[in-house]
């Protein structure tokens, strides 16, 4: 029994350090700080200058990468930057894949008593068009690419109707997102490989209604490239019954939509530069282009905008910065990713030191957490501020993905992505759905808030 | 250096007693457990019964204590809770008071030019009317009743007009509702101290519109009864600035609404009776009355129904209870607390074993924690379930308030107030906002689910 409670001492003298290591290595959290950043939280919630930012931005409409829009909405956001009072504002030119829908895209079910039917479709990003008198085929309703590999006798020629729904039994609508996702971006290729020719798919979405949600899908070089397009939901039921009561039923799929030339585009980068360690970089961001429905509100919209009112926080409360917090608006997110490539290749060019950054690309929603990917003993520092952040409704900060953007910055020592709740955010995702409307302003200014408060405990504490 | 470690030790020892003890006394949670908690999360989420049930609900329009709209919802609730297959299903009768709106609420601002502006209001619940042809005074602008004491030469034969804001800074807005609400719980008191002859609330609101929100005022016997209007956010600053540029402006003031003698009305209850000690009895519940503006679908219809579906889910999954489930569905919260108290009085006089009881009363949106008043040792043991209420997004349990009904059973182990993201919340409560489209499935079917998971641990396990 002693040589146990001798054991037990030793573990729990061991437990003990351990944790006043972490505790002790993390500034203590002085009356100074708390009141900074309870004013942090009352300014966001009662200036909503963000939400105000997201009014103009929504009214440049979606800003897929290489529009008019997308362009028009780079520029505002420089001189957004400006009037912020950034240190320093620069536009990093990166070239942009184009796709453009066109202004045609139906699918018409031709019914045997005579009638037609007229589905709500939307070509997916990246899709062919069709032929100017369109793709006219029978239609094979399929789950999954297994299912579609035991039916590919009768596929041929076919339009494939991937019919797969978004898991709704799921707590984390990111996982029953994954679960479906690659219908859509390879159903296509799939539907190619046994003959089909055209792909309709079933929207990702937590939402029943009929608007269709787009996102990318790819093609291989080896294989024939057949147009494929998004289903609304009600229409995607629709479309199953009247399969199963005449299975020879053929649809009319047409679409004019086209994949151009790259062109030129830019990152958006704004600064506030620290006054003790200006070398230590901390990166806020989210990526500013979107898919052509709606406006681009949640994805990825508002979350920009939550890491550019971080500098306006900064400014407006009078805060300096230690260390340079930079705002990056990573553009081509959706389809390419060129943006985000093309800043961690000019971070490591640069040789700049990265001490964090921090990706806002979920939504908007109360704050939940941030997940992060760092070493185990950064992680238990860094939890010792959950007191603090929970100021914003933070609970937890907990290992997990940060970011479609930065996950390219390797050699940052703490890479975050911010979580909101996502409860309501498929049904907006990539679609009609995703406008100013939708976003809810005490949730906006509170996501602002978390993220302007890890910012300072960063840029105050280095890690 | 050795004495401190040695103290370390026996404090450490102490604490892992402590700990160790505070773990042991709840069992622990079997896979056969964590699969029924899974089991109830995914069902409710897709299935949707209880967002099903609310839109059933929601037909029946507002339900105010002792209208028409409430019997026949309460007949409703009854025949619903008997077709979930509750064990026994009965009606509490109490007697309840009655206001009634009437059909007259009108504000008009007579202006200098000659012409006339109607402002948005709508009668406080309690409020007496006006004479037939209204009221015209001027009207006095305060912020407080500090204010109105200081300014009490000038208050004599004006109307008050209380325009304090909601204060949108705060992030808990329970917080905000609370510093405002003064205004419209006294203001008609207040103002008739000064003699003036009616008050008029600004919406105690987080949303800029021009609805405007009621809630209960009320009278001394000792003081004059004026009557008491709240009036929308946009109106209340038209009115605020017109008193600036013509301080004598005139307001004309008809309402209709009257308090009628009490009704006879109804708690709904429903349980499931217990297997093994079918004399611990656990309730769930909320109010089932609501304001008379919108569907009162957040406040506390939907709520309500996930309590109602607590029972609906153990029916479904073939849960058999340890310890009888009680659904309590409390009438007349908004004006009176008839309902509680009587089923409160009816507890003692029985002498019935109430183990805890589960209240659900601040709106939906997805489940956050459970605030719980009960002794230090039970919270500790109620803790260790948090991982098993992480399943519905619960990060916490922590001592609070549970509810204006439940907090009448002062013999019970445990009182629970179920807590959901409330940024929301005052955007809707007691005003037309608050209806079935402005409740999110996934985020009320949540709430069941956090509900029905407690419950369960609960009547396995005990207190």
């Amino acid at each position: 029994m002693k040589s146990i409670i001798k054991k037990s001492c030793l573990l729990l003298i061991a437990l003990f350090t351990f944790t006043a290591y972490a505790q002790s290595a993390v500034k203590k959290i002085t009356n100074h700080d708390k009141e900074i950043i309870k004013e942090i939280v009352a300014s966001a919630l009662e200036e909503n200058r963000g939400y105000e930012m997201l009014i103009e931005l929504c009214e440049f409409g979606p800003r897929l990468s290489g529009s008019e829009n997308s362009l028009k909405a780079i520029e505002w956001a420089k001189d957004k930057l400006e009037e912020i009072g950034a240190d320093s504002v620069w536009l990093q030119p990166v070239m942009v894949p184009v796709w453009e829908r066109g202004t045609i895209e139906s699918a018409v079910l031709n019914l045997k008593d005579g009638t037609k039917k007229e589905l709500s479709i939307a070509s997916l990003g990246g899709s062919i068009g069709t032929p100017t008198e369109g793709i006219t085929a029978e239609v094979l309703e399929v789950q999954n690419f297994e299912e579609l590999q035991q039916k590919k006798a009768e596929a041929k020629g076919k339009i494939i109707f991937f019919n797969r729904s978004f898991d709704n039994s799921l707590l984390n609508t990111f996982a029953a997102y994954g679960k479906a996702v690659d219908q859509r971006v390879y159903g296509a290729m799939e539907a190619a490989k046994v003959g089909g020719v055209g792909a309709i798919v079933r929207s990702i979405t937590s939402k029943y209604d009929n608007t269709p949600h787009v996102g990318i899908m790819y093609y291989a070089d080896s294989l024939q490239k057949v147009p494929s397009a998004a289903i609304g939901l009600i229409d995607a039921d629709h479309l199953s019954e009247k399969i199963k009561t005449d299975p020879n039923l053929k649809l009319t799929l047409k679409m004019d939509c086209k994949n151009l030339p790259d062109r030129k585009s830019y990152n958006v980068i704004g600064e506030l530069r620290g006054n003790e360690y200006p070398d230590e970089i901390i990166v806020v961001g989210g990526h500013f282009d979107s898919w052509d429905k709606g406006d681009g509100a949640h994805d990825d919209g508002a979350p920009c905008i939550q890491t550019m009112e971080v500098l306006d926080i900064f400014n407006r409360l009078n805060i300096k910065p230690k260390r340079t917090i930079r705002c990056v608006l990573f553009i081509n997110e959706e389809n390419g990713s060129r943006g985000a490539t093309a800043y961690a290749a000019m971070v490591d060019s640069l040789k700049e030191n990265h001490l964090a950054a921090i990706e806002s690309d979920r939504g908007i929603g109360t704050p939940r957490g941030f997940y992060v990917d760092t070493d185990s003993l950064t992680l238990a520092k860094l939890q010792n501020w959950v007191p603090e952040l929970n100021n914003t409704l933070i609970d937890w900060i907990k290992p997990g993905g940060s970011g479609a953007d930065i996950r390219y910055l390797k050699n940052a020592k703490a890479l975050f992505g911010f979580v909101p709740d996502v409860q309501r955010y498929f049904d907006y995702h990539h679609s009609a759905n995703d406008v100013l409307e939708e976003v809810h302003p005490r949730e906006m200014e509170l996501g602002s808030a978390a993220i302007a408060i890890l910012t300072y405990l960063l840029s105050e504490e280095g890690l």
